[in-house]
C-alpha cells in the first residue's frame, strides 16, 4: 500500500462501532452473493433453452453489492447481460425483457419494465430489488454504444482497486457520512455525491479519514486524477485533460471526457468540506445519522424568525428527478418577482412528499409602503429623460439620474402570492409543466421541518 | 460679436417680461452708482486728512452692482481699497477699519467688523449693504498675496467682456434661473453656481439661452476654457491646463490654477442640465420663481409615502457654512448605521432654520423581524470558520460561506434613534461639534416642506 489508511486516535472506536452498524454481516453478504449467482445461472439456462447464446458475451453482477461497498439492508442486485457489439439495440431490449421475465417469474418474483436511456427489467423477489440491464461488452478505451456500457468497466476497476487496498469499509463510512449530512446521491433532488464518486475518492485518497483530510485542501474547481489513469491509458504526466467548469472534477477512469462529480453542486461541495472539518475536529457518530435533520431543526427552531410562508402545490404523479428541477425553476422565477418588488427573504427552499410540493420562504421584509422609487436614465440621455418624465410626474434628479416616485404594485407578499395562485403573473413567472402554482394553497409557516431552506 | 446671442421664438416675450421684473431700473442703477461714488470720495478725503495717501494705489467699486449684473433689490456695494504691495498686512487692516468706520458714521450708517481670510468692514446705510475690503493691487498674472486680491481683476475682466458683448442682462437671467431651481450660490449649504461662474459661462457661451444650450452637451468632468485666456496669457492651444476632478471645470481667467466651479456638486451639475433641457423644451417663467419649492411640494405631497422621521436638533449660533457640512456628516454617519441594520430609506435630507437643525428620512423598511443573517467566512478558511461557529450556534453553509442566524440589534428605527439621542451610539456615529444628536427630538413626518430630500 502506498498510502497509509490513516485513522488518528479517537477515531478507531467510533469507526469500528459505525461499521458494526452499517456494514452487512458476512452471512448477509454470502446470502446475497448466492442469490445473485442463482439468478445469473437461471438467465444462462433460459438463454440456452431459447438458443440465444451466440448473441451474448457474458452475464455479470455489478454494483455496490457485488463490490462489497453497500450499506447494511441494501438488497439491490444489478445484473448486466452483455451482448456482442454487432447485435442490434432492438434485439438487446427484446431478449432481456423476454428472458428476464421468465426467470423472475420462475423465482416467484414480480417484474416490470423501467426506462432509462433504454429499457431494462426491474424486479422484486422477497427482500431483493433486482435490475436486469442489457448492454454491450466493451474493452477499455472503446467508445460506449449505450450509456450503461461503462458500468461493467467501472465495476471491474473498482473491485480490483478496493480489494488491493482493502478499502471496502472505508467506502461504506464515506457513504454513510455523506448520507448523514444529507448530500449522498447524484439525483437532481440531492445534487450530491454518487456511490461511484465515493469509491473513486476513497481509492484516490486511500481511506475514509484520508478523504476527509484531503477535502480540507480543496478549492472551487478542484481537479482529481487517479494515478491509475496514467497507467491504464499510458499517458504522460503533462497530458491535457478535458476542461470542466464544475466545483469538483473527478475524471472517470473509464471515460476521461466524463466528470464523475458533475452532479455535485457548489453548496454541497462546500458542505462536505465544512462538515468533514467539523467531524475531524470533534469526532462523533452523530454526523452519520440524519445529522442534516438536526441541523435543520436547530435552524428552524429559532426563537426569532422572519415571516414564514409556504406555497403548497398538488403533486402530479411524476418522479423526483423531474419534480425537483421544476420546483427549483419555479422558486427562482418567483424569487425574481419578490426581489423586483423589494420583498427580501432570508432563505427559501422546496420539498415534495408523495402528495404535495412545498415552496417555502422566510421573509425579512414582507410589508412595504405603497411608494416606489423608479430610477430613470441619466440626465445626459435627453430622449430617455423625455420619455421618462412623460410617464412619471413625481420626478426629480438624484445623483446623475432622473428618478420618480410611483405606486408600488404590491404592498405585502400575500398580494403577490394571491396573484400567482390566480395565474395573473403568467407573463412574468415560468409556470413549469408539472409544478404549476395555479390554485396553490398559501400556508403561514414552514409546514415541514425536515427540508432545508437556504 | 462672434457668437449670436441666440433667442429662439417663444423665448423673447418670456425673457423680456422676466427682465422687466428682475433687472434694476435705470434710476435704481444711477442712484446706486452715485451713492457708491460718494463713499469712495469720502474714503479718499478721510485718507488724505489722515495723510495716508502714500500707502494706497486706488479705491474702486467691484461686484455685480458695479458690473450691472445684479438682480433688482440687490443693494450690495463692494468697495475695495487697494494698497501698495510693500504695505504690511497689519497696516491694511488697521487703516481700513479706522478710515471706514469714520466714513460710515459720517454717512449716518452703522458698521461692524467681519472676518474672512482677513478682516474687513461691513456696513448698513439706509437700504444699502456695504463691504469695505482692503487688498493689494496686482497686475495680471501676478501671484495673489491675500485671497481677495483676485476680485478687482475679476471685476475688470468681466466688465470689459460683458460690455463688449452686451451680456449684462443675460447674466441676470442665468442667475435668476439658477435661483429658481435652487442651485444659485457656491456656499456649503447650496453647493451650486456662484455669481462669478454665471458671468463666465454667459461670456463663454455668448448669452443666457446659449449657456443652457451649451449645457445640453456637458458630460461629467466638462472643461471650459474661455478663449480670452489664450490671449491674456499668450498660450499655445495645446497648453496643458491644471487637472481638476470636479464635475465642471471652468478655469479662472485671473488664476489658471483655480476652478471657478469647484463648489458645484455633481447633483447640482446634473440638475442644471436637466432643468435647462426642460425649460428649452417648454419655456415658462415658472422656472425662475421658486421652482425648486414647487418640485419639493410636488414630491412631498404624494399620496403614497414611506415612513417619515425627522430628528430635530437645537441649533447653536453658528453660520450655515459650518452647520450644513456638519449636518451632512452626521446624516451620512447615521445612514451607515441604518444600512448596517437593514433599514432602507427612499431619501433623506437636512435643513436648518434659525433655531433648529432638521435631519429627515423617508423609510421604505422601518420594521424588521428580530432575526439577522450573519455571513461568515468561506468554508476554505478553517480558522475563520472555527472562530465563527464558536460565536454563532445557529450556523449553516450557504453557497461557499458559513452563515448564521443571530438576533438583530434593532427591530425598528425608533429604537435606533432612541439610542442615538441617548448617546449610546457614540462609538459608531460621528457626533459633530455643533450638531450633536444627543437629546434630539424625534418627530414623525417631515416637519418642513421647503427642503429637499434626495
Amino acid at each position: 500500500m502506498e498510502k497509509e489508511n490513516f485513522k488518528p486516535d479517537g477515531f478507531n472506536e467510533i469507526l469500528d462501532e459505525l461499521l458494526n452498524d452499517i456494514a452487512p454481516s458476512k452471512e448477509e453478504e454470502m446470502e446475497l452473493k448466492e442469490f445473485s449467482e442463482k439468478i445469473i445461472t437461471e438467465l444462462y439456462a433460459e438463454i440456452d433453452s431459447k438458443k440465444l447464446r451466440s448473441l451474448i458475451e457474458d452475464i455479470i453482477q455489478v454494483g455496490s453489492t457485488d463490490r462489497n461497498t453497500n450499506l447494511k439492508n441494501d438488497y439491490d442486485i444489478d445484473i448486466f447481460i452483455r451482448f456482442k457489439k454487432d447485435v442490434k439495440k432492438e434485439m438487446l431490449k427484446e431478449t432481456v425483457l423476454k428472458i428476464g421475465k421468465k426467470v423472475i417469474e420462475k423465482l416467484d418474483g414480480k417484474c416490470w419494465i423501467e426506462y432509462a436511456e433504454h429499457p431494462y427489467l426491474s424486479a422484486k423477489i422477497g427482500k431483493y430489488d433486482i435490475d436486469i440491464v442489457p448492454c454491450y461488452k466493451l474493452n477499455w478505451g472503446e467508445n460506449i454504444i449505450s450509456a450503461v456500457d461503462r458500468t461493467p468497466l467501472h465495476n471491474e476497476f473498482l473491485k480490483k482497486m478496493l480489494k488491493k487496498n482493502n478499502l471496502n469499509n472505508d467506502v461504506r463510512l464515506l457513504k454513510k457520512f455523506l448520507k448523514g449530512i444529507g448530500i449522498y446521491g447524484s439525483d437532481l433532488k440531492t445534487k450530491g455525491f454518487s456511490g461511484y464518486l465515493c469509491e473513486l475518492l476513497t481509492i484516490h485518497y486511500g481511506g475514509f479519514i484520508n478523504t476527509l483530510l484531503g477535502a480540507q485542501k480543496w478549492k472551487i474547481g478542484e481537479k482529481i486524477i487517479l494515478k491509475e489513469i496514467f497507467d491504464i491509458y499510458n499517458l504522460d504526466h503533462d497530458y491535457k485533460f478535458a476542461d470542466f467548469k464544475d466545483s469538483l472534477v473527478v475524471y472517470d477512469p473509464v471515460d476521461l471526457n466524463r466528470n464523475v462529480a458533475a452532479a455535485l453542486n457548489k453548496e454541497n461541495f462546500c458542505k462536505f468540506i465544512f462538515y468533514s472539518h467539523q467531524f475531524l475536529k470533534n469526532p462523533s457518530k452523530d454526523f452519520f445519522y440524519n445529522y442534516y435533520k438536526k441541523i435543520n431543526e436547530n435552524l428552524n427552531n429559532r426563537k426569532e424568525k422572519g415571516k414564514l410562508i409556504t406555497l403548497g402545490i398538488k403533486r402530479k404523479d411524476i418522479v423526483d428527478d423531474v419534480i425537483y428541477p421544476q420546483m427549483e425553476k419555479l422558486q427562482k422565477s418567483i424569487n425574481k418577482i419578490l426581489i423586483e418588488n423589494n420583498f427580501e427573504f432570508l432563505r427559501c427552499g422546496y420539498y415534495a412528499d408523495d402528495n404535495m410540493c412545498y415552496l417555502s420562504w422566510e421573509f425579512l421584509v414582507w410589508e412595504l409602503p405603497n411608494v416606489k422609487l423608479k430610477i430613470g436614465p441619466p440626465v445626459f440621455n435627453k430622449e430617455g429623460v423625455d420619455n421618462f418624465i412623460k410617464k412619471n410626474n413625481k420626478y426629480f434628479v438624484k445623483d446623475c439620474n432622473v428618478c420618480a416616485y410611483t405606486t408600488r404594485n404590491y404592498k405585502n407578499i400575500y398580494e403577490v402570492f394571491e396573484d400567482i395562485r390566480k395565474g395573473k403573473l403568467k407573463k412574468k413567472i415560468t409556470y413549469p409543466k408539472y409544478v404549476s402554482p395555479e390554485n396553490a394553497i398559501i400556508f403561514n409557516g414552514l409546514y415541514f421541518h425536515d427540508y432545508q431552506l437556504k
